[in-house]
This record gives structure tokens, C-alpha cells and sequence, in this order.
């Protein structure tokens, strides 16, 4: 029997997954190692998404990615004694230009990557961080690497350009978009359930502490709402989203920040934290009376609402709309509140299917169809992980 | 007979002209002054738009704002000796929170008008430069600032802020919108000629050197693509348009630009001078077979579609669309390509009538009525400085 690892390192975070290798990997278990660099602590769930250990780690294991994947790899081995890894799977925030599928980590793509530091400063670091203990690791592994960037890749060239002197274009300063995991799970999901409206023109809204939004035409990306970085598009947990490039030259000239400065505000500091002044939290938020808090969920429902019609315009059209993430597949009060401004599209909400977490969630007469789906992101990097066994 | 001139102060320019003062002002002559602070010369039209005269200014006359006035005033008494100017009335970039109406110059709004400078440090200290040397010329005469956000300054909540912490809301980090005095003026025409037109959902697209696109319901804006500054939104001549905030971010940290230098590459350099690398001008680069003059017009044009959808859902559907400005005015290829995309969303362009750059640019069974409106903000100062000597 052969397994596939998946790993995917954040700042302070790691996700792992266990899979049996095959066309369709299945999970064995999956874990959350969070606060690494500080007080660590490491959650287990088994294969049906339930629970199965909570704990604190030892010192050893919280300082840095090396000691947390050790403690992941050995409540692994704990439990799947006789787990043989043959391939590991990386979600790597950045593919750049060169690529747009998964590729095998050798020298000269890690090396590659490292270059990609710039574009995603807070984000591609970890990640190879977490490439490289994990080939100490698994030395005899495949290494897989998935990019978040790499399902946009072959946006038109209106979609990937910024009005910016060519040079910057020439350079990598484009539109990449990210969430492609995400994307490319529910486009191979419709395909396999809905093969008509993977034909046509869709828009995905993958809502979650990030956020973005994907317009798909025949299960490709033309569009997203995001940008160069994770920033753009729509308002997230603690990220601005959408922002007037003269605010940072008046943060700049007037408010005297620095660049670092400027960093932690919009990508820590703002969204729905900074308008709610509460909490980046959707579910604090719809429990709240605050005025403050109410006045962040319309600002986040109303600009999903305008990117929507944005991303329509990109596809000439729309023939339905596609809710993911955790606030996209749990939050109906949410999906009610964009859907209720978008009659004018073609959108009918079935309120009974939407409270119920339906997969269709429009009336059974609204032009444009409205679905949730649960996106899964680990099984997309088992998949690509397997394929390079086969390979 | 009374006489009220409007005055419009660029960073280089001194826009003004000369109007019999009424309920519909009528213009005697319009006149631009350029390249003020350098080799300045003078342009003078009739009133139905054809140049009657063009000059080089004495040095004199071309250092500042206060010499190319009295070259104006000079240039307008040989031509009106007996024009008894009344009141003065001054286009103003920004009002700032406070200012929905055009306001009488006392030293006290003088006063807080200077404040706003850190919004719009590129236009407003110009703009009152203006004002202090017709205070100084005509210290008689009723002096009145018209604003170009003041149209805008009654959207909604979700169209006023930025996902940033609370407190840049309250102190003034907002979507001010501008081109305001055009939008009022397009406003005021379609209640004239299309009553129910402009109790509907409308978007007005002001293309010009300077672009931005207009929302309005009953004739009042309620969402505009222009946020903070004047950078936001389409791309224009030479200044950006949209641009994801890590785009700033990249250009600080990895290639150490100043807050100068970047405000100078975004105001100055981007836009269809920057992607297309030959000009700002609509007309050379449709005249130019470059394959990147074609992708400049192509992001032009898409990102008007784009933003089209956009304001189309914060108006939650939409009836007509009027192009305005020297672009939306004159520029039939341009209205074309932007309309080509837009069957969607009801539109129907009659080839013909665009061609011709008649008023209604549809075709007779478009569910979207498209419209060629000229604007004229001149008239709106014009009128508010009117309204002034008769208050």
C-alpha cells in the first residue's frame, strides 16, 4: 500500500494529510499544527472530519516548521504505523510565470521558487520552509509542489495586466490570482456533477478567512478578483481586499508609515477586524447587534455583489454562481444576503435549500443556478502527489 | 448685463471662461492656458467652440497661476471691455466630507478647504492658488467653489468606505468619487430630455484624459469607480486605474521606490502611456497598428466592461448607459468595443448611429438604451456662480 503526505505551511501554521495514493486518494487523517513560534498546539481528525486529539506540543516541537512536521510525522506514524510515504504533496503560494501545474521539487525548481520570495513575501518563504524539512524528511520521497497561482495561468491578457508601464509586466508584475486549489477542485466537481454548467460561464466565491472570486468558462479561469497578492478583490478576515492606490500614498505622505507598516494594516489589521473593530470572524459578527459589526457584513456581502458583476462582465454573462469555503459553504445568511441584490442577474433564491446547505440553493426557475459546494484543497495536492509516483 | 467668470486651476493649466450670467448662463468665451511655469501659451474659443486666437505668453505672464490670470483678464476685456464680472466661480477638486453644494469663498471655508490638501495633494493647492488670485483680481465679486466630489458625497455606507480600520473612515479615508461637475451636468440633461431615463438606474462613463464611471439612481450618484484619489477605477492617459495594493507594497520593498517616485509612476507614467509605450492620446493609439497600443485599448475597454458590471450591481440592474467626455464623445470605436461585450447585460449597439455620434447610439429593440451626451462643466460653475450673485 502506498501514501501520499500533504503539507501545507503558513506562517505559523501546518496542515498534513494522509491519503492512500490513488486516482481518487482517499484520507486516512488530517491535522492542524498552529501557533509554531509560540505556545503550539496540534488538533487530529480522522477521515470523517471528527476530532480525534487536541494537544499542546513540547518546546521542541513549537520553535520552528523542522520540529512541527517531526510531531505531525510522529502522530502519523502513532496511529498509521504502517504508513509507507511514497510522494509529498506542497501547497506553494506562488508559481510565478513558468508554472501552471504541479511540478516536482528538484534543486533547480526549488531554487526557481526562492525567486519568487518578492511576490509573496509573507507566504513563499513558509512554504519551502516546509518543502525543505520535509525532504530531510522523506529523502527517497517524490516532492510535489501545487500552486495556488497556477489554475489562472492562462488568464487573457486583459485579465493578467495591471496599467503599468510594460516593464513591470515583463517582470512578473501581473494578476495571478490565488485559491487555485480551490478553484480547481470545484471545477473537476462540476464537471463531474453538472457537465452543462461546466460548459458555460460560472463564477466561484471561495469565502473564507481569505477570499477571492474565480470567473470559469468551460471549467477554466479567465478571471479572479485577486490580483498580484493575496490582497485584492474582496474584503477578508483581517485583509483590506480592494483598495484606491492613492490611500497608500496618503498612509505614505501624510501618515509617515513605513512599507512594514503599511504591510501589517492591510494584511492584518483591516477587513472585516478593522471595519467591525470586533472581530475577523463572520460568525462573531452575525451574532453581534453592533452597528459597527452589521455595517462589515453589508460592506463584505455588497462587494461580492459588485466583483460578481465585474467578474460577469469578464464572462460575457452568467449561468451560475458557485459558494465555497468555510463562510461560503456553512454561512446561509451570508449566501442570502449577496443573493437578495442580484435578481437583476438572473438570481432566485430557494430560501428552504439555501438554510439547509442544499447543493443547489436557487428556486427551481432562477435562470442563473446557485450552488454550495465544499471545496477540498488536501485532495487536489494527494492527487498531484500520486500522479508523480505514477509517473 | 451681468457677467460671471468660471475659473479652473490645474498643476499647469488655467481653464476659464466668460459667461453672461442667467438661469442658463451664456457663454461668451472659453479660453486654456498651458504649460504654466514654463513656455506658456494662450487658446481662445467662441462661443460655439471654434479657436479664434493662440499665443505664446510673455514671461510675465507665464511663471504662476497669478500672471496666466491676468493674461485671461486681459485677453477677455480686449474682447469684452464692458463685461462687469459679478461673481467668480472656481472648479475645486475636493469638499472634503463637509461640502454636497458649491460654497461661497469666505477666508473661513478658504480656511478649511487648504486642510483637505493631504486628499488630493496634486490638484487641490492649485486649485486654491486659483482662488487667492481672482480674490485678488476681482475683490468685489461673489467668489463660489463647486466641487468635484460634491455630487457623490451621499452614497451609501458600502460605497463611502475601505475595509480599514474604523478610524481612517472618521477621518475622511473615503470614496469620494469625482468628475462630479460632469456628472451633475449629464444628470441635469437626462432629466430634460429623458425623464424616465434618469429616474432609473443610469451609469454614466466620463472618458477622458482623466476617466472615471458614475452609478446614479433618480439622477443621484450612488457609487462611482473613482475611490479616494483620482488614481482608482479605469485606467486614463497616464495614471493607473485599479491596482491591487501589493503592487504598492512590491514597489517599496522590492524595488525601493519613494512615496514620490511611485506617486509620479502611477499618476504620470501607468495608464495607456504606460502599457501601450507610445502615448497617452486615445486617437494615436487607435491610429497605430503596434500590438501594444491594440492591448492598451483592449484593457481600456475591458475595464470600462468590467467596472459596467460592477456599478450595474450596486444598482442592482441597469437601463442606460451615456458616454460622455472627449473619448465618450468622439471616439465611435471606442463606445463600439466597449459595447461588443455587453449583450448580457440588454445591450444592442445600431452601428450606424454610433458612427454618426448621435444622441442615442442603440438600437431601437435594445433593452439598455446607449446615449452620447456632451458634457459641459463649465455651465454648472457658471450656474452656481449665478446663483450666488442673485442669493
Amino acid at each position: 500500500m502506498s501514501h501520499v503526505l500533504t503539507l501545507n505551511a503558513g506562517s505559523s501554521t501546518l496542515k498534513f494529510g494522509l491519503f492512500e495514493a490513488g486516482e481518487t486518494p482517499k484520507p486516512l487523517i488530517t491535522g492542524l499544527i498552529d501557533h509554531i513560534g509560540g505556545a503550539a498546539t496540534a488538533k487530529l481528525k480522522d477521515a470523517q472530519g471528527n476530532t480525534v486529539s487536541f494537544s499542546d506540543l513540547p518546546a521542541k516541537n513549537s520553535a520552528n516548521h523542522d520540529g512541527a512536521l517531526q510531531a505531525a510525522l510522529t502522530k502519523i506514524s502513532n496511529r498509521f504505523p504502517n504508513a509507507k510515504i511514497d510522494a509529498v504533496g506542497h501547497r506553494v503560494v506562488h508559481g510565478g510565470l513558468n508554472f501552471s501545474d504541479p511540478v516536482e521539487l528538484t534543486p533547480e525548481v526549488i531554487s526557481e521558487l526562492s525567486t519568487l520570495m518578492p511576490f509573496a513575501p509573507l507566504h513563499q518563504p513558509h512554504n519551502l520552509a516546509g518543502v525543505r524539512s520535509a525532504l530531510a524528511a522523506f529523502p527517497d520521497a517524490k516532492q510535489v509542489a501545487c500552486f495556488d497561482t497556477a489554475f489562472h495561468r492562462q488568464h487573457p491578457f486583459v485579465n493578467d495586466t495591471f496599467a503599468l508601464p510594460r516593464s513591470y509586466y515583463d517582470k512578473g508584475v501581473r494578476r495571478y490570482g490565488f485559491h487555485g486549489l480551490s478553484y480547481d477542485y470545484i471545477s473537476g466537481k462540476l464537471a463531474e456533477i453538472a457537465p452543462t454548467l461546466h460548459a458555460g460561464r460560472v463564477v466561484v466565491a471561495h469565502l473564507g478567512n481569505g477570499a477571492s472570486m474565480c470567473a470559469m468558462e468551460h471549467g477554466r479561469s479567465v478571471a479572479s478578483s485577486m490580483g498580484f497578492s493575496s490582497l485584492d478583490g474582496l474584503p477578508m478576515g483581517t485583509r483590506s481586499g480592494q483598495l484606491d492606490p492613492g490611500v497608500l500614498l496618503y498612509l505614505m505622505n501624510q501618515e509617515g508609515l513605513s512599507a512594514t507598516e503599511i504591510s501589517d494594516l492591510l494584511y492584518k489589521k483591516s477587513g472585516l477586524l478593522g471595519l467591525s473593530g470586533l472581530s475577523h470572524d463572520m460568525r462573531e459578527l452575525l451574532a453581534s447587534d453592533d452597528i459597527h459589526a452589521r455595517e462589515a457584513v453589508d460592506y463584505f456581502c455588497f462587494r461580492i455583489r459588485r466583483e460578481l458583476g465585474g467578474l460577469a462582465a469578464a464572462l460575457e454573462g452568467l449561468d451560475a454562481i458557485v459558494f465555497t469555503g468555510g463562510i461560503g459553504e456553512n454561512a446561509a445568511k451570508i449566501r442570502r444576503r449577496v443573493c437578495a441584490g442580484m435578481h437583476w442577474i438572473g438570481v432566485e433564491l430557494d430560501e428552504g435549500r439555501n438554510d439547509a446547505n442544499e447543493t443547489i440553493i436557487s428556486s427551481s426557475f432562477s435562470r442563473v443556478h446557485v450552488m454550495v459546494l465544499p471545496t477540498n484543497e488536501e485532495l487536489v495536492i494527494a492527487k498531484a502527489a500520486t500522479a508523480a509516483i505514477d509517473a
